[in-house]
C-alpha cells in the first residue's frame, strides 16, 4: 500500500529523507508520494487546505501528515480511517479533519500509544521520524489500526476553523489562503460566491489589498487577459484566486498568506 | 516504462507531487525520475536546454516536460514519438523540439485530444495534472501514441530560438543561458567557440559584464585556479561557463539569465 | 540493495535528477532515498554530520555522498565498506568518515579507478553524475568493491575536524554546525557537557552571540516554553540546539553556521 506524505518540513535539511528512511527500513515495497514540504512552517490551516485538495488525486492508502507545533506537548498522535477505506496518519491538531471530511469522513480513531508500532526512543521535538512515520509504515504493511493504540471519540478531535468570506451588496470580504510558487494567491472563495454577487467572467471589479486598490477582471484563463493584468480566476482546485498574467500578484502586493482582500463591484 | 518528469513548479506547492499521485494512480508500477522541476517560472527556453543537456543521461521511456505559460491558450498538447523510440509529453511551444533533435529527431507528432487519456475533468489552468501526465502514464502503461489524438506535421511544431553567440576578431557577444545553484554562469558558447578565437587554457581575458570589465581566465578545472579567481571552463554538459574557484559568480556580477556578456582578447 | 544519496548539490538544477539517471539506466531495480540535497554549498563539515546523524535510520546499502569543493583536482574518489557491511562512495575529503565511524569504522577503502565502473567520458566538474553515481549503481547491483579500483589504507583517509567546545568553570564556548529549515541552531555540544556545568531543565543561562547577550533557558521540549522565549534543547539526534518558542532563533540572532556561541551560567 502506498504511503504520500505532506509536511511543513522543507527539503534544505534532512527531515524528510530521514522519515524515508525510517518508513523503507520498516516497510522496503511501500512506495512514497511526497505531496509537499513546502507548507509553511507551523501552518496547520495552511497543510490541511493542501491535504485536502490533494488527496482526491492520490492513490488510495495511508496518508501520512505532519505540520506540528506542538511537538512535545499533550497534543496526541492519530492514525484514522475514513469511511472510503483510507487512513490518516498525524498530529491531533486539525490537520488531517477537511482531507478526512473530503474522503467521507472519520469512521474511526486511534491514538498512537503502542510502542512496538515507534522507534525505540522517541525523541521529544522529531515524532515525524519516531512515531508518526514507523505507524504510517505499519499501516502499509497491513498492521490493523486498533492495534496502534486506544481509540478516540470522533466528535473529540480538535478542529480548526477555515475563515469564511463575509459577502455584502457591492462588496466581498475574504482572506489570502495560500500563495503558490507563481505568486497567485488562493482565498476563500469559491466561484458561487462571486456569481451571487453578480461578477461573471469579463467584469472588472476593485480589489482592497493592503490599504490600495487595483482593478482587476474575472476571467477563465490566463489566456484571456493581457499581459499585466490583475484576474480574478478559478483555480484547479476550484477556488478564486488572484493572479497578475504573465507576473506575480504576491510580488506586485507584497501580500501574504492571511491576508486581507475586499472586493468592491463597480456599480453600472 | 520510467517516465522522467521536469517542470516550472518548483517544489514549494503541490503542483509536483499531484501529478505523481495522478500517475501513480494510473500506472500503479511505473517509476518517476524527477530531472527537475526548478526551471525558472515561464522560461521556456531554459526549461528546453536543461531537457535536452539531461536526457541523454536518462533511462528510454516517456519524457514528461511542462513549463507552459500558454496554459488555456490555443496552444496544443502533445505527445512526441523520437527516433530513437522514447516519448515525449508536453506543451506545442518549442520545450520540446531541442531534446527530440538530440535524440534523432521527431517521427510521430499528436496533438491529446482523446478524453479517455485525459483526467474527468480538465481545468484550464493546470494541464499538467489533468492532460500531461495522465497522457505520460497512459504511455508508460504501452497505450499507442496514435490513441491520443490527430497526427500533427513535425514541420508544424512550434520552434524556440536559442541565441547564437557573435565571434569577431578580438571578441565574442555571448548570451548567460542558465545561472545554477552554486552561482556559475553556463554561456550559449562551445569550447570550439573560445579556439576559434584562440583561447586556449591558460589564456587570460576580460570578461564585459552590465558596464564592468573583469580579467578571467580559460581554465580545465576550478582546481587549476585559485581562490578568488574568475574562470572560463567547460562545464559538464559541453558549454562554457564563468565561475569563480570557491566562490558564486553570479553573486558577483549581480548576473542573471539572458544577460550578455562580452568577452575582449587581450592583444598580445 | 538501496541507494541513499546526500549532497550540496540543490534541487533547484538538474544535478540530483541526472544523478538519478545515471543510476536507474545501470540499475534499474535500485531504489535511491535522498537523505538530502541541502548542504550548504560545498561545507563538507555539515555534510559529514548530516551523514553521520542520519545513516543510521536508513536501510543498510550502499551510501552515496556528494559534497567536493575538489572535484577536478587530485582528491581520490573512493568507495568504503565499513564494519556492518555497508557500503560508503564519495570523494576522499573527509566527508564520509564520521559517519564510517558510526557503523563501526572502515574495513576497507578502495579509490574509484576502473573505468568499467565510470561513464564513457568523465568530465571535470561533475564526478557525481560521472564516477559516484555509476560506482554506487553497480555497487547495489553486487559489484565487488575490489573491482572499483585499487585498496587505500584506512589511516591515510584524509580526516576532518570537528570542532569542540570549550568548558569552563561558568561558561562554555561551542559553535554552530547547522542551522535548520525552522531557524533551530544545532551546537556542537551534546547534553553531558551541560550537564558537567551544572545546566539542568529549567536552569536559565546567558547566551552570548555576535556581541549580544540574551536570557535562554534549558528545556526538555517545545512545549515548555512559553512563545517566545530563548530555549536550550536536546535535538532530535542528541545535539544541543538553540531554538526560540514559536519562532526562528537563526533569524533573531542573523546567525549562521560556524559562528561562535558562549554560554554563561548566572551566578546564584
Amino acid at each position: 500500500m502506498v504511503i504520500t506524505f505532506l509536511s511543513d518540513f522543507g527539503l534544505q535539511d534532512d527531515f524528510v529523507g530521514t522519515c524515508h528512511g525510517v518508513i523503507k527500513t520498516i516497510a522496503p515495497e511501500t512506495e512514497i508520494i511526497d505531496i509537499t514540504h513546502g507548507v509553511p512552517p507551523q501552518q496547520v490551516l495552511q497543510g490541511a487546505l493542501v491535504l485536502s485538495n490533494t488527496l482526491p488525486y492520490m492513490p488510495a492508502g495511508v496518508h501520512l501528515a505532519v505540520v506540528d507545533p506542538g511537538v512535545g506537548s499533550h497534543r496526541r498522535p492519530l492514525a484514522l480511517r475514513t469511511a472510503d477505506g483510507r487512513f490518516l496518519v498525524g498530529p491531533d491538531n486539525g490537520l488531517l479533519l477537511p482531507a478526512a471530511d473530503t474522503l467521507g469522513g472519520v469512521e474511526e480513531a486511534h491514538e498512537l500509544a503502542n510502542p512496538e508500532y515507534a522507534l525505540d526512543s522517541v525523541s521529544r521535538t522529531f515524532h515525524g521520524r519516531d512515531l508518526f512515520s514507523p505507524a504510517a509504515a505499519h499501516l502499509s504493511l497491513g498492521v490493523q489500526i486498533g492495534e496502534l493504540g486506544p481509540p478516540i471519540d470522533p466528535q473529540a478531535l480538535v478542529r480548526i476553523d477555515v475563515p469564511r468570506p463575509e459577502l455584502g451588496q457591492n462588496r466581498i470580504r475574504a482572506n489570502v489562503l495560500y500563495v503558490d510558487h507563481f505568486g497567485n494567491m488562493q482565498l476563500n472563495l469559491k466561484r458561487h460566491h462571486l456569481e451571487e454577487v453578480g461578477v461573471l467572467p469579463g467584469v472588472t471589479v476593485e480589489l482592497e489589498l493592503a490599504l490600495e486598490r487595483f482593478y482587476a477582471v474575472a476571467a477563465r484563463t490566463f489566456a484571456d487577459a493581457r499581459a499585466g493584468d490583475i484576474i480574478l480566476y478559478e483555480d484547479s482546485y476550484g477556488n478564486i484566486a488572484i493572479a497578475i498574467s504573465g507576473g506575480s500578484a504576491a510580488a506586485l502586493f507584497g501580500s501574504d498568506a492571511s491576508d486581507e482582500v475586499r472586493i468592491h463591484l463597480r456599480t453600472p
